[in-house]
């Protein structure tokens, strides 16, 4: 860290920063610039809480060089995070396709989408059985008889689910039910959730919040691995922004960014982003083409929807037609697509 | 709702929609433009999943008309919402304060501030003890005894205690210490709590969430609203926006919105938006000047502190001050200030 | 300025770096710290281009110390700048109150507006000319005879007149007929124009973009100033936040930040940001509760509308209510409202 | 447009409503669902003040259903736009490649990346002559013998010149020397600049404002279309947001949202939005794969820079690299690369 030093002040109020920082067993190196003093800040910085620092009057402002993750690092891992659920890696030069619907609805329902993504290559049924929704009338999903249905279809596919849990108590049921417990953005800071899922070891899909900087995203992550919990990917699934004509902005600058910050996979949720199945396709294949390790992806099973365009509407023959499109461009880009 | 139709659906298409509406019991009020098909949607539209239309190849796009918020709604209580805990009224004519240290860090800490900001109008003592960290090494709060410390220090004072709460599991314990709980921007739509908090009966603050719309956040306090607990104060503490001259950006719009929308009191939080001490007295006179029922402030009791430019600083010296203003706007303003 | 270096770079990639500074003119303080290596820059980094930098492998990030505008910096005039406009002072002890129609339709609506307006304090006549629209085929103004209508009327009133101007070419003309060239937020980084009015020396009134940050919006002011004229005064009238609630977020912040960074006067437009009157009010008085040194409001002349809630309407009954709130509330601030 | 009538409008304050759509020769279509009154309005609204509506009491909110633009909408092109610049096609099966250096600084700068860029299928190239910078003490570029560079240049080699105009008094100038005149974001809606290279008749690539929104972006378009120029290419450029770790954020869904919207081309500049050549493959890539007509990036010549690790860099070898991976995925996009 390095404290930029206001003009003008007095020797006293420089010497109180110093003491400050000796109180705290810190190593303080001065600078003097041409118009700035300059106070870089060596030791453990966890030590200090920058509150106490921010009042003096001689501090302009703090300038922090180091990110606050260490086991979430690209430093911790530099040649990246691959890690197996069952016979499926994540991270690896083999893309992983989730896919499944919004929200479980029945068991039939879900049944039909699930043989059609697998025979496109997905290896993850993913369906929501608790929904956080934004009002409390709204539909909230079929909870544990969803997680149930999900993995009864799954096991007879030879898929795995991934399935939300919002709650750290609902976290021992889902064990029993989910290969990947997923967090959503809404709960992307509950770090009492995060913590709790970083002690039951199962892996998680850690979406990342509406307004998360990539920094606190990592941050939230390391809540997770500081519990020991190193089986974790991250999910881009688009940021809060001013434009509305998609639900979110994906951010796919995210994916080289954290290639460069970090060692965990990167799997891409474009249905939530876009808000709109006539953009998903595309999107996809800018995600991989990015360099996402997989994608997470809605399919409506509704087989009247089949009639109308298909690419278009992302039923399972839009699914089928994009990861046509995905398979082909695998050996460009070093990857290789799932069976 | 309004559903836009795509202009050169053929009529099999719009029936498609029409029949969707009907399925669902609602009806449908259809109307053309010179340019472009309307359906007006009349009846329950929570009965409809809007996904279900949204991939209607018809479906330009939905337009809502109504709030997904009920209790929280102006026409819920026209007249506003006031509530007591204990002799404090939260919505009255007189003004709330609520004052005191950013975390908890022992008993004389707490004690000094809580003289200090009572003598200035205070009725409500915060601090906080579960401490929301953007890292996992970070301080994360005293807990359990923190609360224990804020109920002692308050009954000595005659003020109430306000604290956050960031799990469900918490609630039973904070029971027997806080006055109300606050909920946090990361746990505004972690609705699980909110739903526990509503259950609980306790008065609850809700801070916006860091990137949370107006009509969201009331669809949180819905959450609260719909388990029975009316006691509910919204907090205004600054939204994620592309500036960084500040920590957040204070919206003090969102007052006069709020007060247009929703019966419920509006607290404001100058001092995590701005992340600078120097710009609370301003921001502070502002909210109250735009409308607020009440602020909730930190003051550092660093007696050192209180040597450097008070005003700026906001030690306790500084709140006097800035509380003096206040006080003396209040008449301008159809307010009384506490005693 | 300061180079955060990688770990790990070599010391030819670190020289690559010292030589790149040495070659323009620059010194550098390296710093080792326990995890990183940090060069500070001293002298003239104008003569550097940052890309120059950037691309250099063993640099992680540049990280700015000072600002990049000088004249408007508060160093520059720690005592606050205020300036005479014939007999009106900007940024002086007394606020300045601007009103009156968004456009100027005619001489007869803006005469009503005008005597309405200083009946209430204002001593400045606004109303747009050349109307930036974000539709081609929206009403563009009345140009020419819009700025000729508003002096024939402010004459008559004995007020000063204030309007938009959009290109550098009309500055001519503008300047027989205007006291102050008001920027608008489209333009607020169109540098040719800035120049250009910089050159005039007509007083200018410089709206921050919508996305301009504080800093940049110094930045753009630094453009008039660097041409010699130092009558300027900022106009924060709201950014683009993701909240929809209202057209922009006002930015309330941005006053203490100013008042900290630059001796320039601020101007507050409440009636932009907001998009709705109803909201006007509060926003208004706040603006002055956080040290604005002036408000500019758009007054509807429309004598029908009178018949409606006055208040909320902003009609020039609701524009005389807000300004005797406004007027009581000078005293506690330190402040006098004109005659 | 849709006019929501505030709940509890008396009938005469419906009638006010009527009344004005009916001054304006506008239609009425009144709906009463079960708890708002909606009014559909038919016909030109052009010829309507929107605030003329909004200020009448029984006005809740309008709700737009068209949009403001006609000329740049997709249903007036629906197969799609290309044009030729001379014996380039921008918006054919041909991706467009634009490339050069961020700032003309000399010629042998130009010349060097010139014979490199062109030998990657560049067909343009680009450099920036007029820069606009945040602080006027910046290098602002070589203006018109920047122009007479560029055109030497590429004259030499087979290349066409695009560069950033920033005042209307340039274009004539510009005209002799550039095949396309580029429209920079802080310039993204001067209005009067816009017109102007309307009026030239000079191809144009517009980008997109920092916070424009793809609907104020086509209406953006519209204006240099109204003029009679459809020579006109959008491009994306990033959007500004609350993250930090890129300069902008690039945002790509705006590719399938302006093929769905608008006939005209789509080119990206992940240059800029990145802000760091690390970044710039993976997003080039990406935006290939979501249907982009072509690509603007920025090439450093520094000869040195080649020493180091090319591929990031974005050297003239990092730019071969890329453009190999970019040639490989058209055949499977349904593009073609140009030789």
């Amino acid at each position: 860290m390095i404290i930029v030093v206001k003009p003008g002040s007095t020797q006293e109020q420089v010497q109180e920063i110093l003491d400050q920082l000796d109180a705290h067993g810190l190593k303080a190196h001065v600078s003097e610039g041409s118009e700035r003093m300059i106070i870089g800040v060596i030791g453990d910085k966890s030590l200090l809480s920058l509150d106490a620092l921010e009042v003096l009057p001689a501090v302009e402002k703090l300038v922090p060089i180091m990110e606050s993750y260490k086991l979430a690092s690209k430093a911790f891992r530099p040649q990246g995070t691959s890690f197996e659920i069952k016979d499926v890696t994540i991270g690896g030069k083999e893309l992983v396709m989730m896919a499944g619907p919004c929200a479980v609805e029945s068991e039939e329902q879900v049944e039909t989408v699930a043989a059609q993504v697998r025979a496109c290559g997905a290896r993850f049924l993913r369906g929501g059985a608790y929904k956080p929704r934004t009002s409390p009338y709204a539909f909230q999903g079929l909870e544990k008889e969803g997680l149930q249905i999900l993995r009864r279809v799954a096991d007879r596919h030879g898929l795995l689910v991934i399935s939300e849990i919002t709650s750290e108590n609902d976290i021992a049921f889902a064990a029993d039910y989910v290969d990947m417990i997923q967090i959503g953005a809404r709960n992307a800071q509950n770090f009492r959730l995060l913590s709790a899922v970083g002690k039951s070891g199962i892996p998680v899909l850690l979406k990342r919040g509406i307004a998360e900087t990539i920094d606190e995203w990592l941050g939230s992550a390391e809540y997770v691995m500081s519990e020991g919990n190193y089986k974790i990917a991250l999910c881009e699934r688009g940021i809060r922004t001013f434009e509305t004509a998609t639900r979110s902005t994906l951010d796919l600058s995210a994916i080289p960014v954290l290639k460069s910050k970090t060692h965990l996979p990167v799997i891409v949720d474009p249905s939530h982003a876009a808000g709109k199945a006539l953009y998903v396709p595309a999107l996809s294949r800018a995600a991989i083409a990015a360099g996402a390790d997989g994608l997470i992806i809605e399919v409506h099973p509704n087989p009247k929807l089949a009639l109308s365009d298909a690419a278009q509407q992302l039923t399972p023959e839009g699914y089928r037609i994009l990861t046509d499109e995905i398979r082909a461009m695998c050996p460009i880009l070093g990857r290789t697509y799932p069976q």
